[in-house]
């Protein structure tokens, strides 16, 4: 493969974060980062580096997770998505794949990422959905958990809902453009969609949301949290198995067939 | 608890059989039965035997399975789901408890079974439901697949849908009161109710009405084969993980808070 002008490809990747210690390197732990990369170095006897458009928690799924690396490997496109499949472990999966500039950065190129984080209210815990959901176990107020999260809409100051140092380390203004609750059955869903997020922003959200769900806190508490942007103020975090990174979009489409079928 | 009059409770129970042997006892596996006795007899002190309304194989997942059992133990049917939620592995999960009569019998008793095979026809394997589905990764003729299950409606003789040990064994005649395809996105649902089920018989059931989904089989051909009644002529079985018992139905409802949601 030497001497081969590079290319860089984009993947659309689902995963099922529950046995990994997150997207990102870590020391000790199996990350979606090296489980890619070891499956691409084996496919293109290169040594491969990928860059991820988010960073995902420990716990934390996506169906939309788009990862980039350059190459030299000149196998067809679809190769990379057959083989890949086949090498990489059961709860990791490519969903499709596409040539790209190769200036394309997945993080710095996209436009927004949106996350979905999963309640279920059922009166005991879940058994197939156990990895996939945070079990509140009792009803809550929807209209004011509704009421709270429309005041995220918008360009705010998020530092309430992140880590302190994370606040301290980089401005902390995001826009949000979608803030929304649903209800299926004895599931909540709360799709919230950003230009970017801070770290654990969506999960210190979600516990704030279910916080006034339960009467802890009213929508107003809610909101004055969210304009005091005192960093950390929201100091619940809530569970990573409940969140699920759904869809990063950039200023064009990435991928052909790219859908979120079974959503 | 010695010397205290025997009471018998039921339990629903959902659960995800991957890790297991099958429902009922093995010699070389866990199975969802000695789990629940082992839990069972911890909580009472007691050796327990449940009986399970249906058996289901390895790597098949329920919803709504109902077991019974009789104890001395005087807890609250509310703490028996409580203190079982709280001993049994996380993919195991009671979702209600209710007292019946000591004469009862989960399996005897049982006017019917519903179960569900889901197929996933998306072009690349799924990671989050690789468990609960079986990957086509290709479209299927929905009109051919309906026109050929309308024909298990009724009583018929399914021992084309059993194994050949299994068909010599016992009669083969069953009532199958629905027999439904429907579509989600990229999922195909197969709903099959019937009063009583062979071994396998869902599974190759649904692997004929995969063939005929792909052009391998007639509708007319699937049903030559239910009216022939030879036994184990239908020869493919569908992997066990797309296949979920949802529901067994009785003279009158068991539990008060049954729903199927979620589904």
């Amino acid at each position: 493969m030497q001497g081969q002008p590079p290319r860089r490809l984009a993947l659309l990747l689902e995963y099922e974060g529950t046995a990994y210690g997150g997207s990102q390197y870590q020391k000790n732990a199996r990350t979606i980062q090296d489980s890619l990369e070891r499956a691409l170095s084996s496919l293109t006897s290169e040594p491969i580096r990928v860059a991820l458009a988010g960073r995902t928690d420990a716990g934390v799924h996506a169906k939309g997770q788009v990862a980039s690396f350059a190459t030299g490997s000149r196998h067809a496109v679809s190769t990379f998505v057959q083989a890949l499949n086949a090498l990489l472990p059961g709860d990791i999966a490519v969903r499709a794949a596409a040539e790209v500039p190769l200036a394309f950065d997945p993080r710095r190129y996209a436009r927004s990422r949106w996350y979905r984080y999963t309640l279920h209210l059922g009166p005991t815990r879940p058994a197939l959905l156990r990895n996939f959901v945070w079990h509140i176990g009792r009803p809550l107020d929807l209209d004011a958990m509704s009421r709270a999260a429309a005041a995220l809409a918008g360009e705010h100051d998020f530092a309430a809902f992140t880590r302190p140092s994370e606040a301290a380390r980089r401005p902390a203004r995001r826009t949000v453009t979608v803030a929304r609750l649903s209800r299926r059955r004895d599931l909540v869903l709360f799709d919230i969609e950003a230009n970017a997020f801070l770290m654990q922003m969506v999960r210190r959200i979600t516990a704030a949301l279910v916080a006034v769900g339960t009467g802890k806190l009213s929508p107003e508490e809610f909101e004055a949290l969210l304009r005091e942007a005192r960093p950390g103020a929201a100091g619940q975090t809530a569970s990573p198995c409940g969140l699920c990174l759904m869809k990063v979009r950039y200023e064009s489409r990435l991928f052909d067939d790219e859908t979120n079928e079974n959503l």
